[in-house]
């Protein structure tokens, strides 16, 4: 599948042949096509795996009391997990939408063995391997894998490109819950590379569900309180070379257990692109890998993410958007799980071949001075949306306890801000500008 | 005054003389002593006045109706003037504070002639001179007068020390108000400079104004609007050598008119300090200096606003203060608005005399690349509080139409974010990252 869809987005046959004849990018999409031959990874980080002593150990002490025994207080990286709930449908009319996905576009899921994913991951998951086995079939574990299995695509991509090798903390809650932070910081090709997983458990004030939920729907909880389970992906990538953009993803699932045992849930997330210079070819690219990912679900899907993208990633005082956007979603709990979670897994497993063909393009671009202070100055906004807008962040760090590393690592390893900067009429600067006080279409 | 405090605040003799002989700055100080003697401007500044035509025309235009006759909208620096009564009182007990200032502390204000005291500014007031001139005798007037004066003498200090010029925007809102922002950026001793001066007319709906006050008091107005005037000055300095610490003041005047004509009014403001390393002897002279200043009115001012700055200057999710303080104060409206101006004239008269001679202190002071990266790693915390709980910026951000500029000229020209950056035990950036997490007491 992901071949596929790497290979039919380009506009030109001759971009076509050149990006789909990198081997090494190649190699990584087949990595995320199947599961069925795992390769292990480098020595040294599979023997930090086995040292954790988590996989193959039974549950018998911290475990997850069914997908739904929540325990602990709402958790660090909520922030990317929970947070994108947060961001309201209000935007988005989803009467638009229509409920039905053709069941031939239903991927098949190829799960394989529990055991033998993990071995491609960047640490052992979050929640024992045991416990994976034993609830192989529910959503949380599903979507845990998912989001295991995307870390470690999009690492191993990036590590093949930069040569650098990712910083992995594998960090957990008290009340349970934790999460693992990859990051390679100042290496050849990335400034900064964050790649993070949470599982998070805990219980919510029936209040607080009101607000988790975008649609505001009342819930009812046992004594008012309502055990929920929020897990996602979320990566922000800050490359050197101002002509290769930067790229931000994640996605999310929530679930939420009602007074009568009853389960609502919603999956929510995203894939946008930020870069320092217009390049149409990439835009294109971009775009076209994810509105051929968004239409084996829905026709609607990537128009009506789209959109809701360029209004999610606004910089309201600068009148800018933050990028060139992607697709933006959340409050996803239809035609099914199982649908919503096929469309989900099309998106995650897009992450890939829609950014990486981009980076091998413009590898060995030289830049001037000039271009690496533009992209300083745009580094500058991404940190102003990061702190003043994007709802992840801000309900990270008002949660108390929360990993603020793991929040912050979205933020460049260097920025800028010039009072009064704005780029003579007709430079490639302003053009950007433009672009980005008016939103193109750009499939 | 200014000399008294400028050489008394150094703990051992040899520093005191050594700072008080500095020459440049003994002038600038005295500059601010007096108006009998007011000088002009360098040419090309004092023919940018000139040109603006304001000085001296009678108000047939746009005039001030009255010093409560406001007109407009809710005001762009309305960041920096009205944000900071929202920086509620609730962290102060103001109960504690007596409200008794010996009248031998009240300082005699001396205005003389409005038309010589604007030739010094940076550029012509906000308000028409010929209005100014008109109502010499209000608050308003004379709080303008003193914001635009604070203005000037801290830009030709900071001029004279670096050596570069000021770019001084005079900026306008057509509802009435406006702002002067004066920017110097990569100076040779200074990274980022920024003065701002905003003086501000409108109307507040009475949920606003009650919002704004932060007692609470329930204010009465004509069909449920209230005019109000704010305005203030404003700066952040952002030196390039690591071992000159950022200072940051604001002092600020807000006044509004109840249906029955009746007026509330109050002050707020501060002076604090950021440093890269910790310096005692800078620390000292620098709280000394605002306890000086402060004791003259109140003895209870230096402890009470010391603790308040702590409080406030504070990034919660990093358990850090943002540097080493000094004073912080709001909703100052006693014990008479004679008395509450001339502390802030006190204040606003000690910025000079408090960070000046720390700047010519380490003015060749030599510096390493991991010193810089350390001050780039602290200037991204000093982004993440203002953009994160500064409530001046937040207000400005949220506020339509509000000058961007001028409210983000406090972010530095360069910042720097490190995944997991934890400074080696026992090291000075250690030292620094311990009195951030434990506020001290320097005097």
């Amino acid at each position: 599948m992901a071949t596929i869809v790497f290979c039919s987005v380009n506009k030109t046959t001759q971009t076509t042949a050149r990006r789909c004849l990198l081997a090494p990018l190649k190699k990584l999409v087949r990595a995320g096509e199947s599961h069925s031959s795992p390769t292990l990874l480098p020595g040294t980080r599979w023997l930090r795996f086995m040292s954790h002593g988590t996989a193959g150990r039974t549950a018998a002490g911290r475990t997850r009391r069914g997908a739904l025994a929540l325990t602990g207080a709402a958790a660090v990286t909520a922030a990317a997990v929970v947070a994108g709930v947060l961001a309201n449908a209000d935007h988005f009319q989803r009467a638009e939408m229509a409920t039905k996905v053709s069941p031939a576009a239903v991927e098949r899921e190829q799960e394989g063995d529990i055991l033998e994913r993990c071995r491609e991951f960047m640490s052992p998951p979050v929640s024992d391997v045991a416990v994976l086995q034993e609830r192989k079939g529910e959503m949380c574990t599903r979507m845990e894998m998912l989001i295991m299995q995307t870390q470690a695509e999009f690492c191993k991509a990036l590590q093949e490109v930069d040569g650098g090798t990712f910083k992995v903390d594998r960090w957990q809650r008290k009340e349970g819950g934790g999460g693992i932070s990859c990051v390679m910081q100042d290496g050849k090709v990335f400034e900064k590379a964050g790649v993070n997983v949470s599982v998070v458990f805990g219980h919510l004030t029936e209040e607080a569900a009101k607000q988790m939920r975008s649609r505001g729907k009342v819930l009812k909880g046992k004594d008012g309180k309502l055990p929920f389970c929020a897990m996602g992906v979320s990566s922000v990538i800050h490359p050197k070379n101002p002509h290769i953009p930067t790229v931000h993803f994640n996605y999310r699932y929530f679930e939420i257990e009602e007074e009568d045992g009853s389960k609502q849930w919603w999956f929510g997330g995203g894939t946008d692109l930020t870069p320092i210079y217009i390049n149409e070819e990439d835009a294109f690219h971009f775009h076209n890998t994810l509105k051929e990912a968004c239409d084996k679900h829905h026709s609607q899907y990537y128009p009506d993410f789209k959109k809701w993208c360029d209004r999610y990633f606004y910089i309201k005082h600068r009148g800018e958007t933050r990028g060139i956007g992607g697709i933006f979603f959340d409050d996803l709990d239809s035609p099914s799980q199982e649908e919503a979670f096929s469309f989900v897994k099309s998106c995650a497993r897009t992450v890939v071949p829609c950014y990486l063909p981009i980076v091998y393009q413009h590898l060995n671009d030289s830049f001037t001075d000039e271009e690496k202070d533009w992209q300083q100055v745009r580094r500058g906004r991404y940190v102003e949306f990061n702190l003043v807008y994007d709802r992840g962040v801000k309900f990270g760090l008002a949660t108390p306890g929360s990993r603020i590393e793991s929040i912050l690592m979205s933020l460049p390893l260097t920025a800028r801000w010039e009072y009064m900067h704005e780029p003579a009429k007709g430079t490639r600067e302003a053009g950007m500008l433009k672009v980005l006080r008016n939103p193109k279409e750009w499939v």
